[in-house]
């Protein structure tokens, strides 16, 4: 089945006390149409972010309610497609981002989309390269506002969750309760000034529910590399995490000695920076397919 | 003139009071010979670290004296060439690392490098990526052992410092006093296990004194990015000075405004990890280079 979500049916948390909106199947496609971060209120430079509703930032549109996903189960996301429109906004501000100290007041600035090109200025266009801000499931408990990353995904702001990428979540809740939004058509490794270029948009998702395997954090797989995501206060512990993670899914797959495993990993992952801003910091660490796929690894 | 210094003339501390074993000039070709980080003490897989001598850790040949350079210049120090031996060694262990908290003793591996290729074990061969692990200068006053990473550079334990690339260090005493060592064959950003592929071999360098602009940190540039390179103890602090020290750049070559920086870089600019075991860290925010140049930033 092709299902189509409006922008309309969006939360601001991730609870398992919100309604689906949405009962899909595994295989089913889903269009997810989305706002920007901004709930689309700052359409033009006219529209300041000081008189904006704060109380309408990171929609996420959905949940969607995915039949036979339990708890303890993985939740794999495909990233079929993702359509952005043609103006995005970028935003920064005082003790916004890792600059924010040198700044006073709030500053955004409208961009035009267009020939695969972010219009910056009238030096710099830089190509669109479209990723989603934020995507996750239900918290077993208590609720987590989509500005904030975590085990159940949310605000991760990880550039390879982009079209044609594959995202495995745990799940916490029956139905997992899926959603997503923060659609961004560039941002760099760190988001340092608090934002991408954000912009309204659609994404195409279809979903698999899986039982051979556990994770506690998210995972993405794109064309050419896996890696675990992890969310904290200190990229230090975020770091620790990401690589524990990974080394357990190396634990549960291979015969590798712990030795093994931590030399493989030194030389040939790569831990990364997915954003440092929102205000949690998201690592992730990240190693070649074809590592994985040497040892067996397939999910 | 083309110079050749033995690794028998080597460090293990960045100060003043080493002595020159070379004067050079602008342009003149230096090859310099280094041992790897464990003074080339573990040969084959009898030679057990814990045996090993421990003093004799992260050698740097040097230091060579480069003539004109005064306090407050910058070096740029230019990669020609890096040759390495055949044969490396990649090394983790309890408390070491990322994964230290699940080990017992000490481990390394002595691996063959031939066809271009790290032979790691019977499943995985990576491609060799020769890089240099410690490269510096002296500092102002004290010394500082050639295991930890600095403003002079130092440890830095960064993938990007590798052929063809030119490093930017800062300058605080006459002649800089530059030593450089600790090769690897490959490593990952990271480098979680604590060590690269350990090797011994050979890098050709090429020095330039520059009075146009200050640098409080290192700086590198290949030729597809320029990042500032920034170490800490904490990763959250090193993010922080590595991407003020690029707005400085920003702001000492340009007119743009602050929140026009912190907009460009959080577009276009990417917070990355070099490694987060040496104790302390080091990060570096990376540029495309058409991005710099396109605002006239060029030294
Ligand atoms: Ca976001
Ligand atoms: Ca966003
Ligand atoms: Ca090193
Ligand atoms: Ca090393
Ligand atoms: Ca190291």
């Amino acid at each position: 089945m092709h299902y189509k979500i409006s922008s309309e049916n969006h939360i601001f948390s991730f609870t398992k006390d919100n309604i689906p909106v949405l009962f899909v199947k595994e295989s089913d496609e889903i269009e997810v149409e989305t706002l920007d971060c901004f709930s689309n209120q700052i359409k033009s430079n006219n529209d300041r972010l000081e008189s904006m509703d704060w109380n309408k930032v990171n929609p996420a549109t959905g949940p969607i309610y995915v039949e036979g996903a339990k708890e303890g189960d993985v939740l794999e996301v495909t990233i079929k497609k993702i359509e952005i429109a043609n103006k995005g906004v970028v935003t920064t501000g005082k003790d916004l981002g890792v600059l924010g100290d040198l700044m006073e007041g709030l500053y955004s600035k409208v961009v035009d989309l267009k020939d695969g090109k972010v219009i910056f200025d009238e030096k710099v266009s830089l190509p669109i390269k479209p990723m989603i801000g934020v995507i996750g499931v239900s918290p077993k408990e208590g609720n987590i506002n989509c500005g904030t990353p975590g085990s159940h995904g949310g605000n991760m702001d990880t550039i390879l969750i982009s079209e044609g990428a594959k995202l495995y979540l745990p799940v916490f809740v029956e139905g997992a309760l899926f959603a997503l939004g923060d659609l961004h058509a560039a941002m760099g490794d760190g988001e340092v000034g608090v934002s991408g270029i954000e912009v309204a948009g659609s994404v195409t998702v279809e979903f698999r529910v899986l039982k051979n395997f556990k994770l506690s954090n998210p995972m993405v797989k794109t064309k050419d590399v896996t890696a675990t995501i992890a969310s904290d206060e200190s990229l230090d512990k975020a770091v620790k995490i990401a690589v524990h993670d990974m080394a357990k899914l190396f634990q549960s797959f291979t015969k590798l000695s712990i030795e093994e495993i931590a030399t493989l990993f030194s030389i040939s992952g790569n831990v990364q920076i997915s954003q440092v801003v929102d205000p949690l910091k998201t690592v992730r660490f990240s190693l070649p397919n074809w590592v994985l796929e040497s040892y067996g690894i397939v999910f």
